[in-house]
């Protein structure tokens, strides 16, 4: 198979992490005779730099034209503390989110029985923790009218959803139920908000195509709490764009593998792939970051965007290996030795 | 001192808990030589049933006359999984917020020493957690105008602050911080909300006034997520209504001590004080709920609505006796003896 992919390094240690699940791709595309081609193209910070634009239409059409595109961080600190800078790195973000139709953020939590003592929580309420989110990104109060009135005196933003813009995303929701435990949960704030008794109701209707799956329906507040008391409860969760922005990132520190932890973004043409994590610019250039989270995610792309199961399990068993014979970064040395981030990519790409 | 305080006891073990405060609220106005006098009144779906509204304006009016409020629980299974329902008890507790003025929701979240094993997090990482959560709590996406457009297939919510409404929030968090450690975060989401950036330019205008006061300002989450990694870093922070309901929940759960937690809803002109944890159906009219949130807000009660910080200071310090000697309900005997509600109350009056 030919994969054309679109390769969006970014800031940070984005190209350093990057470069390990390039070299891990290429030796599995290699192993099961496919052909990669990569794109680069700039985005984030270093495009701002560039080109003036965190995501320039170069890079956009560089997405259009790719089977998919492998992601990895963007945020620079000069921009922080500074949230009405004209140009933001993150003004690109939800540009590309948007201009690709990004609409479903699919973010596992699960545990490796190897790190399960990083987590904050006990280790008897984070085993067995198995848990995906899938996070509306196209829509809700990211993408409302906002603005100021009032001489400047009152700010508004607007949070709107369509039947469609849910449908959409809850279908996704549903397949994947199916695909796991047959167990949906819908996150939402019905007892006050209109957009979440939209989301309710469609997703309601949606049940009887659905007869297996057993639906609940939670409020955000409630989950916020649940999931640090009994993750391990939860399995495929579906909301709305803001309260999946918090939610993703309180479940991903608790498994104690945040570093490892993939994600996607999943349109109707194109679907994008990236770690969680930031562009930690304190490590940027070290050779130090743990580069296994962007690995993972190059992971579900052979799986998701080309179907290629054998593909991505191989990546998996390679990462596994690694995490056992302690071929890791600093983060997980534990006293051990710290490979740089560039010689676990090698190993990894060499024991595929 | 005569102190006028209205009562409400709510729903589920309401009346319960309620009863537990009023007994030691009694004692320790009798201890040190005040007069209360109680003003019962209905509220949630206790009044709904009686009165077909869940905040009746005799209620209204009681809360208005009393020097503050004291208040239980609402909530009834019976509503659940019905957002719909015309009358709910839920629009009884927000009508009762705007009406009183309750602008400023108070939350601390600490730990007692012999309870922080029952933390989901592990002990090095609770340990000496001790802050407060200011929750903006009558404006924002709560209060703003909502409904559904385009033949009902689009919903929509608005949320609106004016800088008058950030800064009473603001200003009474900055004020918290100089009494605690001097320590503010601004918890918000300003690199994509109007809102929020009206948020954050409002308590930058502030600092000059509190220059002693060091303050953060931080994404809504990434505090999701340090919370559960490193709580105890936080001292005061501040935030919007939605966020503030989800974050405030979250941290409920981290110290192990959800069951002890009170809360403060000040206004202009009337307080309220009622503990953190909700109506427990399942447990209504069992005497076995744990009513010491409920006695710690009757403390929060004397000390922040009445000046009176011995009487306060005197509620916590029984309550740390019963714990210390195990006279506690079955929710933290731990295979030890458990104490029934009425029990307890009883115990903590006498030794008050
Ligand atoms: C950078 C920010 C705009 C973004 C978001 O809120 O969506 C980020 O937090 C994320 O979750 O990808
Ligand atoms: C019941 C609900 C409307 C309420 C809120 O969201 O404010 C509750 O969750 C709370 O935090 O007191």
């Amino acid at each position: 198979m030919k994969l054309n992919i679109a390769l969006l390094a970014g800031d940070g240690i984005g190209p350093e992490v990057i470069d390990q699940a390039v070299k891990v791709s290429d030796a599995v595309a290699a192993k099961f005779g496919h052909e990669i081609s990569w794109t680069p193209a700039l985005t984030g910070a270093a495009a701002i730099d560039a080109v003036g634009e965190p995501y320039p239409d170069e890079t956009h059409e560089a997405c259009v034209a790719a089977d998919a595109v492998l992601f990895g961080a963007i945020g620079h600190p000069r921009f922080d503390n500074d949230p009405s800078a004209k140009v933001r790195p993150e003004q690109g973000l939800l540009k590309m989110r948007q201009k690709l139709g990004l609409f479903a953020n699919v973010r596992p939590t699960f545990t490796f029985p190897s790190l399960i003592d990083k987590s904050p929580l006990k280790r008897e309420r984070i085993e067995g923790t198995d848990l995906v989110f899938l996070r509306e990104l196209t829509g809700g109060i990211y993408f409302g009218k906002r603005g100021r009135e009032d001489n400047d005196n009152t700010a508004y933003d607007t949070c709107t959803y369509t039947r469609e813009e849910v449908e959409r995303l809850a279908k996704k929701g549903f397949e994947m139920a199916m695909q796991r435990s047959k167990k949906l949960c819908c996150v939402d704030k019905a007892n006050v908000l209109e957009t979440s008794r939209l989301w309710r109701e469609t997703v309601q209707k949606l049940e009887k195509d659905y007869p297996e799956v057993e639906v609940s329906y939670e409020f955000v507040d409630a989950v916020a709490m649940r999931l640090v008391q009994w993750p391990s409860a939860y399995d495929v969760l579906i909301t709305e764009n803001l309260f999946g922005d918090i939610l993703t990132d309180e479940a991903s520190v608790i498994s104690g593998s945040m570093g490892l932890m993939p994600s996607a973004s999943l349109g109707e043409k194109t679907s994008l792939f990236e770690p969680i994590h930031g562009s930690y610019p304190q490590a940027a250039g070290k050779d130090i970051a743990n580069p296994l989270a962007t690995v993972l995610s190059a992971a579900m792309m052979f799986e998701t965007a080309f179907g290629l199961k054998d593909e991505a399990e191989a990546i998996r068993e390679v990462v596994n290996k690694s995490l056992a014979e302690g071929v890791v970064t600093e983060d997980l040395a534990d006293g051990g030795k710290a490979y740089k981030t560039s010689e676990v990519g090698n190993w990894l790409a060499e024991h595929i």
